[in-house]
């Protein structure tokens, strides 16, 4: 089964006091690479935290164009990888004959470094996947304080299940302020695509009226996330890029960043936000 | 030229005062997407902070095992995007003849998330891109006292460029703890790749005896890339994952977690670091 964290022996060292270093068992957060297939044909890997891998890989299809909709796919399942057999490190997707495949011609495949999520592209141009839905008049409103608090709402929903430091978290709220789902990943944008292939399995996207809370920074690619999924707005509790503040203003999504209580900017979309 | 930040007009909000909001100008890391070919052909994407790009298309190849010496590439050019015609957002690289050029036949490229890395590969047991360099004997021995203090070294040459908050910091550093050269970027495997290109640039590699110090947690990808510079040792602020500790190991490599004066975790390689 899917392990999210592992327990390892470390030397924890203290150079305040004598002596500085001792042995002890600490628990490490679980990354372990997960292939992404359409029909038997690889089409991604990402390093991840085990768990949620059916979820991970919707939402990874769902934020770069592929699908928009759980009838997009006929079948997904995880399957046991032919290197390790006792973990779960590929899951195996079908889509709707209806849906056109990935494009997967060299000339539009990349391999990239992390922070990228905008590979398979031959162009500069084709970054910006785009959304399925207009996100520019959602008509939702959240008053400021409302907003101030989620990030121990988060915090508070993490302290269940993370024992290790390592997790990035991502978390869908309701214009209430009601946790929907929490979901943690070594890899933020995992944490996210977790947050979006959950919520298109269950049919609720568009995301109309609710927000997106990262534990980090709000990069393109997150942005650009949100948007697939029909949300609103986007909330950070550290900084925006410039590029993310570019692309929330362009789809008309209100993009929050240091978000702390009792603090918060706005870079766009700042009359979703009331006082 | 290069902007690593932009200023943007936000709506700054304090809930605890009256009234709330302020509009005021404020600095954003600048995200921008970098294309990286080899001989016209495009490689991959990333969304970088610009600056430092060839240095950064150098650590990208040679961390996915394309080059291993200044001598493997002919030219390396900052080019301007068709799209852009005002910024520089392309690399292209000519390689040495003798370098076999990167494998992007459709079956060993995938497009990706963030947090990845280890595109580019058609199975799972290839993420591992093999170094050039053993690490194993590096005789280097660092003092727990001085590790403890590399921290904050980063962060006081950070404050002379960081006006954003929103940037990941590399430093490598000599054993005697002094700062060789550090960069910054939207994207922690960026600030590494900026900095492995930088030494491959000077002719500096393998760096024997040295410390690689992340603002961020140790992942797979970035233990990965230390050891494809020949470094003895990595060191992160945050945490590492299983895979981070399990490839440091095999490597060889010392693995530094939670470094955070007086303490830290030491996850493999512990006999280098003394008391």
């Amino acid at each position: 089964m899917a392990r999210s964290t592992t327990r390892r022996t470390v030397v924890t060292i203290d150079v305040s006091v004598s002596p500085a270093a001792r042995r002890r068992q600490d628990h490490l957060t679980a990354e372990e690479p997960l292939e992404i297939r359409v029909r038997k044909k690889p089409l991604a890997v990402t390093m991840r935290t085990p768990g949620h891998d059916i979820d991970l890989a919707m939402g990874f299809l769902l934020s770069e164009g592929v699908i928009s909709r759980a009838g997009d796919v006929t079948t997904a399942q995880l399957c046991a990888g032919t290197d390790t057999p006792n973990t779960y490190n590929v899951v195996d997707v079908v889509l709707d004959p209806s849906v056109p495949p990935p494009v997967t011609d060299p000339s539009r495949n990349f391999y990239t470094t992390s922070s990228c999520g905008v590979c398979g592209k031959a162009s500069i141009d084709a970054v910006r996947v785009r959304s399925h839905f207009d996100v520019s008049a959602d008509p939702v409103r959240i008053p400021a304080r409302l907003l101030a608090g989620l990030p121990e709402k988060l915090r508070a929903a993490q302290r269940t299940f993370d024992r290790t430091g390592g997790l990035h978290a991502a978390g869908l709220f309701t214009a209430e302020g009601e946790l929907v789902v929490l979901r943690e990943d070594v890899g933020r944008h995992n944490a996210v695509d977790k947050v979006l292939g959950w919520a298109l399995r269950e049919g609720r996207l568009p995301l109309t009226g609710h927000v997106l809370l990262v534990s980090g920074r709000a990069s393109f690619e997150l942005t650009q996330k949100a948007w697939t999924a029909g949300l609103p707005m986007l909330a950070a509790v550290s900084a925006p890029s410039t590029l993310a503040a570019e692309l929330a203003e362009e789809a008309g999504m209100t993009l929050v960043g240091f978000l702390r209580e009792p603090r918060m900017n706005v870079y766009s979309g700042a009359h979703r936000v009331t006082s």
